[in-house]
């Protein structure tokens, strides 16, 4: 039964998606005898916790003491911007804890259990947890390296193409892949795209869903190239979108931006392209906790090559449109298929038609 | 039950594979009171009909009368190297008769069944017809066509590549695919290759299982370039193997092969190419009911161009890598991604971590 109940907070804990970066997805599911009496969950980023807001549906609290609460992450032990979930169990006075996964954040690991035992409360650890895991990659990531989760997201035919030669590419995948795309810009905090694909498609790479969020929005530009109607600009009066140039630009080339109330980013350089490790830290440092890389094809691999892949989504259409098409993944200079880029624990599932992979660098 | 025993006779029925075509794959089983008493398959072109093996497996004969028989495809109405089984069935006496799929072959198409009820038999006809349509989708086209079933069938990256720029390509996919592969070419009547991956690769095409059938060799060769000590002519002396020129070739160029025992077929061409329709009528008429074309990619475009195509196959392994590789297929001059070629019912399924996709051209 345990594995049912911690089923239903992870269900609650992704509704929080969007809203709660860099913060994890965290819901709180409240069992006594058998049955549901509250539930809760972390709903935006400085508002109460999954726990907090579980402890607050159930409205006779005495009913508490007899109770479990099923957790998909470690309550905190710290003092941040709400108090502790960890004292407020101890205060109702739960007779069980289950937890999915243990927190890694340093001023949490462990240190939340140790609290509840340390108050006679039963603590059971690792229920779900690999779904646990999953669900806060993002967070366990950016918690322990402080820079974002990087996912690299491409749409192509079974061969690998993701445009005619003609740079046509409408529609490639499923309306379904098309729709998980908005899901995924919901979820992560940050977009990124290469100038090219701005110049291009002139996409907006908003999240056309309801009640969707709209990630920040990064464009690779070394040398300020992105046209200043370019629509993406046109967001938020530009706030919330920053263009990525050489630290060495010309000051001239990017007052427009400046003007336009458009960020702009100065980064080291390697060969003549953006350093994306140094950016990956810059980001990080603005609390981006996840980064979507939506192409093209060169970012695509400068990303791989500069290893700051976490995760790889591709959704392959039943078609085939040959070798003059354009290639998913740009050049990455190998000579042997032994040194290919390895995908592991690929998994796949179709998608109105589609295949969808995912799958991790490491 | 009935769908119990049918796929026992599915499984009877494939192991005919490699040792019967162009005839159908038929397993028959034989149950009384529930329980299997008799079982038999189509083993080798020319010999006994599965109902009749099944038949013979049964030592006391009166049990027969009181039995149902369980047949994949439809028993046959017609003499031609064995007598017919729908015959075999009505002088023994069956009870029942359930059929997986009713034949197309039009000398049979219907007749085994109107047999069968003409002389009292219950027939139950459609049990797991799916599959049973499935498993003998190359009989059923080449009954129909008079040519052969073309698979196309390649191992890419994720990203759509067979190999490096360097033509380094192992190995792209698993073992268990690779493996895949053998038990293919042994299903196959015939493969085809161009010549540029004979040059390339040196392959023999063997089919390498136990007791495996190697199909028979074309290779796609318009000027006779085929390196005459290439080792896909040494098999069997250079029996079964056959280079396919232009019809208007220099006979100069292909005696060497003559002398050697090599097949040639000389075929009508088509902007400087083998016309593969025209080759696939050629094929048909030597009684090759199914060919697998391994590549290279220039081939598997123009078979696709060319419309011969019915089913492909492709192993994609969670590996990238980049642009400079050779794409999987060809180019196919399609300027939008509207006109891309199509497939139909796709399947998907994972194998020893590489991702196998089945698909239909109709």
């Amino acid at each position: 039964m345990d594995e049912v109940f911690m089923k239903r907070a992870l269900e609650l804990a992704a509704k929080g998606a969007g809203n709660v970066n860099p913060n994890p997805l965290v819901g709180a599911v409240i069992v006594r005898n058998g049955e549901i009496i509250g539930e809760g969950y972390h709903q935006k980023y400085g508002e109460n916790h999954a726990e907090v807001n579980a402890i607050l549906s159930v409205e006779d609290k005495s009913l508490l003491k007899t109770s479990t609460i099923y957790v998909n992450l470690e309550p905190c032990a710290h003092y941040g911007k709400t108090p502790p979930c960890a004292e407020a169990i101890v205060k109702y006075g739960f007779k069980r804890v289950v937890i999915g996964a243990l927190d890694v954040n340093k001023r949490v690991a462990g240190k939340g259990v140790k609290i509840l035992e340390d108050n006679g409360i039963e603590v059971k650890i690792g229920v779900l947890e690999k779904e646990c895991l999953a669900l806060n990659e993002i967070f366990y990531k950016f918690i322990a390296k402080s820079e974002p989760f990087v996912i690299s997201k491409w749409a192509s035919t079974l061969d690998g193409k993701i445009s005619t030669h003609t740079g046509d590419s409408k529609w490639i995948s499923s309306e379904e892949s098309r729709q998980y795309v908005h899901n995924l810009r919901n979820r992560v905090a940050g977009i990124l795209v290469g100038v090219d694909t701005v110049i291009k498609d002139n996409p907006l790479l908003t999240c056309r869903i309801e009640n969707g969020v709209n990630p920040v929005r990064f464009i690779l530009d070394t040398n300020g190239r992105t046209p200043i109607d370019a629509k993406i600009l046109e967001i938020d009066n530009g706030k919330n979108t920053f263009i990525v140039v050489d630290e060495k630009i010309d000051e001239v080339k990017i007052e427009k931006f400046i003007n336009k109330g458009v960020g702009v980013i100065k980064c080291s350089t390697k060969e003549g392209r953006i350093c994306l490790k140094s950016l990956m830290k810059i980001i990080g440092e603005m609390k981006i906790d996840s980064i979507l890389i939506e192409g093209g094809s060169k970012v695509h691999a400068s990303a791989l090559k500069a290893g700051i892949v976490d995760k790889v989504i591709a959704f392959i259409a039943p078609k085939i449109i040959g070798a003059e098409g354009k290639s998913s993944i740009g050049d990455l200079n190998l000579d042997l298929m032994k040194d290919a880029v390895t995908l592991k624990n690929p998994t796949y599932k179709t998608l109105g038609g589609d295949l969808f992979i995912e799958a991790y660098l490491r």
